[in-house]
């Protein structure tokens, strides 16, 4: 441990704060106001250490818990790009590529290498943490917007065909949260806050 | 794993959402809002992840993160309590022992047992896990402190005296961490931040 490693601890530290005024599509199910990528972030990790048991794979619930913590930090550049925004997704994984590097490059080589690991992992869904991970973070905000009747879905003009589509990738990490989104789905049609 | 166990995990999760909405007394670092405590919480969990090196006993870093994430969910009921507000300080305990009977219970007795030990873990600071979590958890705030110039300090009247007393906490989980605030101190006095 060096000086200069806590020296890039703190300038990446005090630059990521930047996250707390990153505004999502989603609104606090208690308050008028819009979530930011920070707090969703921690409401993401507490999530997945909750739902671990309804996973169809063994995995590792700690590693789940550091890749949803890492996982927007990308937005600080990249902004957040709205799931349902066909537009914005086109150039998103470069965007947000450029950013990776900028930011998780603040810190000394191990730990820029540590987190963009987690990140890389997270996006490329190809390991059981991965899926899990991505299955949470697709549930919160679908359960955001059922619980608010629909908030931002009627904003933005959403589809039940379209949210089936996008959260369809709960089904890799977890069958049980699957059918339980499915029923919200069909719930939220019945009550009006969706078109079908 | 039941229907009931994830009907439960659902309540806890919805409810916990109003940590968004508790205040704290720090600013953002770039913004002019006040920080909340979701937020911190997401901040503080990532800065034990990077500056585990730093502490002198070895441990669970895994362990820290959990109990950082869990570490202010009392506060919805009890409210965030300013580190520096010694009346508010007397009925502190009591106050968050309700509320984390009432928050954690809604969810089922292993899960609620799983937080609580968490939590009480934390407050404890018995184990390495809490006493470098706790010193983390100083240590975030007074850096939005210094890099804003002091201004909660300022509002609140917070002499540097009374700083070093709450700050020598971090000693028990890093001597360098300690060291690094102690040289911030000295520095925010000289820059006219704080009154010695």
């Amino acid at each position: 441990m060096t000086d200069e490693s806590l020296t890039r601890q703190m300038d990446f530290l005090l630059e990521i704060d930047r996250l707390k005024a990153v505004v999502r599509q989603c609104y606090h199910l208690h308050s008028e106001k819009k979530e930011n990528s920070a707090e969703h972030s921690w409401h993401v990790a507490l999530a997945a250490l909750l739902l671990a048991e309804h996973a169809d794979e063994r995995f590792d619930v700690d590693r789940v818990i550091k890749m949803l913590l890492v996982h927007d930090i990308v937005e600080i550049d990249a902004g957040d790009t709205y799931i349902y925004d066909e537009q914005a997704a086109k150039d998103k994984d470069e965007r947000e590529q450029r950013a990776a590097e900028r930011i998780f490059g603040l810190l000394s080589d191990d730990q820029r290498d540590h987190l963009m690991d987690l990140w890389e992992e997270y996006e490329a869904r190809e390991t059981p943490e991965a899926r899990f991970a991505y299955a949470v973070d697709r549930l919160m905000p679908f359960l955001h917007n059922y619980h608010t009747q629909g908030r931002s879905w009627r904003e933005h003009g959403v589809t039940s065909t379209q949210i089936l589509a996008v959260m369809s990738s709960v089904e890799a990490g977890s069958r049980r949260l699957w059918a339980y989104t499915q029923s919200l789905v069909a719930d939220a049609v019945a009550r009006g806050y969706l078109p079908e």
